[in-house]
């Protein structure tokens, strides 16, 4: 049963996963982490966060779409404690990244470790476009 | 590229997120945790997977929607040993709360912490109408 | 609000939740794990991952579709430090699992535990038909 896909591959995993797959009016994104294109992560939370977004601004781009089209996000953190005391820094970036209260549903869990030790974050969202 | 959303918020967190975003027949919900809406937390986590599926239910209302229009859940359990341990207990209330055998596809992980010390699952789900 | 669902079920939980369900062209699996249906379970990660994509394309069969119709998946690993030195052994296998380099997203992040202590990683997918 064929389906037709249209892919956002970037990166040095572009061999292994594709940033955004669109399937109709549908676009799933990878997991984005707050690393920057030239790998570097900055060290508190907030700033990951923020980080984060811009990556996710960016597949979103690739697709003609905004965060405006984001319809559903997970963050899965790596110290909820941190997290939890440094909740009005993380959600001012976030609001920041969106450009007004994000119309969105999260899901916020903790995770005991990603991909790279240095990420505090990863978020994972889907849009609708 | 714009997309029309149906919103509800409500709670505590209202300004930062929706408990579900619907976009055409698709229906996203935040994950919903055991805590009712005056902040109490049962202790055991059956009784906290009863009051979650109750939030469910009632973000579901909101848009029309039964928990028969649920189709995925991801549960996140902070502790993967008293889970498995209750399972009877869990899949009772489970089955109460969809009135049958669930018709839907489920993911069960672990997850070192959720926003509250005092939660032990949070459950997500995504509907169809 | 009915929705018309397409459901298969299997397995020892057939009576808790469904192994995927289907509306319109979209179908969600539940989280799939490198349990055979004999109920072994490889030592390995990179083996888990071949049993847990035998499962997927096995349910994906249910509904007429293969591996070429996933659009998103998610890895829970119980062991990041594990699955990052074994990289090469895991995505050899997952790429022999789709039969070319996958056009999926993917999001990978840790859990500390699954169902069962043996189990490394579970792996959950959206598919589109």
């Amino acid at each position: 049963m064929a389906v037709e896909k249209e892919l956002h591959k970037s990166g040095p995993y572009a061999d292994f996963f594709c940033q955004g797959v669109r399937v109709d009016n549908t676009l799933h994104l990878a997991g984005q982490v707050g690393m920057t294109d030239t790998g570097e992560v900055p060290a508190d939370l907030a700033a990951q966060v923020e980080t984060a977004y811009q990556n996710i601004a960016g597949v979103l781009a690739h697709f003609g779409a905004t965060m405006d089209n984001i319809v559903d996000e997970t963050f899965f953190v790596t110290d909820m404690q941190d997290c939890m005391a440094n909740v009005p820094a993380v959600f001012s970036v976030r609001e920041a990244a969106y450009g007004k209260k994000p119309e969105v549903c999260q899901t916020l869990v903790g995770t005991p470790a990603l991909v790279d030790p240095r990420l505090k974050v990863e978020i994972k969202v889907v849009a609708r476009l």
